[in-house]
């Protein structure tokens, strides 16, 4: 039985960890850096920890300063949440070497499916499909030619060093390999000194669908579906739904049959994730394992009905699955925006600080997992998300309106925010109708900013309308016909004039 | 299509079907007395209008000014939350001849359910089961024991226009008939000036178990399962769940049949509640309809996935109902707690006044449905509820722990309220173990008080000893074999001392 638990992280996720544990009876360990002394995690957990200075590397990565905690405080296991060290076999290797449970997959497991070429030759073997391809180095012109018309036009041809689009060149036809091979080569050489190339299937139009996977210590292993993540800005995910508007019923048995396959070939204990790419024509690809729990885990918890990490906390403790694959019912639907503190007029750069106001919505199908409250100074160090605002509802256009309400709701001053772009998205006929892949903000990015200046203008221009409406109201109020009392007084009269808390 | 809702009500439930209303792209109308002009839903609507001072029966009542609101706001409906206005059928009629849709039954129905006895024979004609007994007079002490007999024992002895228990006797079995008789009938007359008295069944260990109705202008209704609302003190709701503890699947699809035909025996149209009493034999009695939404309707929304002021705009709009009966099923276990602004430790008096401070808890499987913000001011006219704490969770148990979690994260200061009481009920062993009836509070009276007390005091001992605690470790920071980052900091030390911010 596990009675304690170190939760190795920090910001909401470290919070609502422990809010599972709370609600299981377990006593909850926070470690903290010396940057976090005020910090949610900290209040709620029932022991709190110092383990170093702000960096990460010195506090929230610091291997062996997190064992010995979690051997002075007595800790029966450990939960990573997500980033830091939740993918660290190290870590999962020094807790298991320590008689401390890691919440999460052996470190075996953790580091077969962390090599990239190994998870894909285990994959192939397990019958779920990869990218087409090769990894090896290519060697000719003519062996180039030869494989692209095996894999299929168009092909992507990627220099193995590569990196920000460095190296690469998009393979129409065979016309155009020859010069791909020989510019991609020496570009390849000149940026990283080394003119390794091989090809890959280009994968057109790229939907990123992952599948929630659960598995416990006696071989059971389920899934829970699919989200959507493919509202995406520089591979950071931005908003994610389940289930997808994109995926057909006979598509997700099919994928999900293929996911479970994936965790069991490497034996997989754990809450963690099969993710795929699926290209226009509904062909998907697999992508990589995480080997822990997602940011987006919520929508998944609102539309199964379950809690994840009491899940994960159970098979951790040797507890045998009691969800069976047929139990698994998707119901209504889920999205989750993620709140950042950052800048979106000024490229999406992180905007820490001292929070002043902060107004949270809530009521029906809302839910928010944050860790910030008024008063609270976001450190400069760390993630720029200071929380995830889930709304469920019955249908997908219910839960669009839902999200476009709760936004409205949503009020935080002192800190910059991404609050009105994420209304934005939701205003976006692309994202309303369903109808979106990786390329949505790229292709929508005019449309967005648009949006955002036309709203606040609008929001302006309101208030002023407000105002005068309030100057007429007074001058007609001896002549109308309504008592003094009964008139309309608008909120601008009631509140004094904030815009802050005008809806636009 | 209705486009524009005046809601007739204040409050939380105020904001809950505006909230709804912005989703359906419906524009609200907030009517407010004087005393509300700070309040949320003044705030939240996109019209506001002041009716009357702060007295209900001069605005929140006031029939004929609400009237006038909704004309000059031309308003297509009006929603009539619960209280106030919602079961006055003057109210009702006054909308249907200004051509206003009430969101609601029409005035006949709202009538026929109204008038006790009326409905009472409504239901014996429809086979709804009510509480054997007769309505009328009782002539001899002959006819008494005559129909105590017929009616089986123990019998209730009441004072037709009785009230507070005066008039009343219960009686065991017929020796007891002739005594109950003279006295009832005596002490009826000195005290209301009239000795009509009549026999009713006494139900024992009573459960209040209410089924949720939905009913469109196409004759389709269907029943929404129980909620368990046995948690009374004074005869107010405290605690409401679903599904109830103490119901079979065979006696819910019995009794949600049987309130299914108790609405169609009325063409009952929009969301309304059939409550019953359940004794301890299972044995049910229709008690009376509520034709309008209940304050506990949300822990049906979560459990069955519906949101029911979308389904009341809806059916009152003219659409057919979209929900099958088929389609009906529980999901997991809902609890909701009214949060009250009253002195618990003084005997529940209101505790009107300037929220200093408020946490709301958050996270997995939490909602909140509240009206209050920091700075408010409780106004001393209305219902002291400030909000309602609802929780999901898979299963009763975990509903339960969910509960106690979250009533931890609430804070609120500036005035008194009830969360320490809630939390009482939620450590009570009859309602964990889920063995409670209406007796509830009255039995658990004791142990709830002395729960509270316990509580309390260990809050200040903890004080005490984390102070204690501090100090010692500051003692031993040199002699600690740890590195001075790494040593345990307790909350306090990381806080300050703030009795407040315990877990307890």
């Amino acid at each position: 039985m596990i009675k304690k638990i170190l939760v190795a992280n920090r910001g909401e996720i470290a919070v609502r960890v422990m809010r599972s544990c709370r609600e299981m009876e377990i006593k909850s360990i926070a470690i903290f850096s010396e940057a976090d002394r005020t910090a949610k995690h900290v209040l709620y957990a029932d022991e709190a920890y110092c383990v170093g200075p702000a960096a990460s590397k010195e506090s929230y990565l610091n291997i062996e300063k997190i064992i010995e905690v979690a051997k002075i405080s007595q800790a029966d296991a450990i939960h990573p949440g997500y980033g830091f060290l939740s993918e660290n076999a190290t870590f999962t290797r020094r807790c298991q070497e320590e008689g401390i449970i890691f919440i999460g997959p052996n470190a075996e497991t953790m580091e077969a499916m962390g090599d990239k070429i190994a998870a894909r030759i285990r994959m192939i073997e397990a019958g779920v499909p990869v990218v087409p391809g090769t990894q090896e180095n290519l060697k000719s012109v003519e062996e180039a030619v030869e494989l692209c018309n095996q894999i299929g036009y168009p092909v992507m041809l990627k220099a193995s060093m590569g990196g920000g689009g460095k190296g690469m060149r998009l393979i129409h036809n065979a016309d155009e390999v020859e010069e791909a091979y020989t510019t991609a080569k020496s570009e390849s050489l000149s940026s990283f000194g080394d003119d390794t190339v091989y090809l890959e299937k280009f994968v057109e139009e790229p939907h990123h669908i992952e599948f929630q996977i659960l598995g416990d210590k006696h071989g059971n292993v389920i899934h829970l579906c699919e989200r959507e993540c493919s509202v995406q800005r520089r591979n950071q995910k931005i908003v994610e739904e389940t289930p997808s508007a994109f995926i057909t019923p006979e598509l997700r048995k099919d994928m999900g049959e293929k996911a479970v396959a994936a965790a069991k070939a490497v034996n997989y204990v754990g809450a963690g994730t099969i993710e795929f790419l699926v290209d226009k024509y509904r062909n998907y690809y697999f992508l990589e394992m995480n080997t822990r729990l997602q940011v987006e885990h919520p929508i998944t918890e609102e539309v199964i009905g379950v809690d994840l990490v009491k899940e994960q906390i159970k098979v951790a403790g040797g507890e045998v699955l009691q969800l069976k694959q047929e139990d698994i019912q998707q119901r209504g639907h889920a999205i989750e925006c993620r709140i950042c503190a950052e800048d979106t007029e000024m490229n999406f750069m992180p905007s820490p600080g001292v929070i002043k106001q902060i107004t949270e919505p809530n009521g029906i199908g809302v839910r928010i997992d944050s860790y910030v409250y008024e008063g609270y100074e976001i450190p400069i160090y760390y993630d720029p998300m200071i929380g995830k605002l889930i709304v469920w509802a019955t249908t997908r256009d219910y839960a669009i309106e839902r999200m476009r309400r709760v936004l409205h709701e949503y009020k935080i001053t002192g800190i910059k925010n991404n609050i009105s772009y994420l209304r934005a998205i939701m205003e976006t006929p692309d994202f309303v109708e369903g109808h979106y892949d990786t390329g949505f903000i790229t292709k929508n990015a005019e449309y967005l900013k648009a949006y955002i200046m036309r709203t606040s203008e609008r929001a302006e221009s309101i208030a002023l309308i407000a105002a005068y409406i309030d100057y007429l109201m007074n001058l007609e109020e001896n002549n109308s016909g309504l008592a003094a009392d009964a008139r309309p007084i608008s909120k601008w009269k009631a509140f004094g004039l904030q815009k802050g808390v005008l809806r636009i």
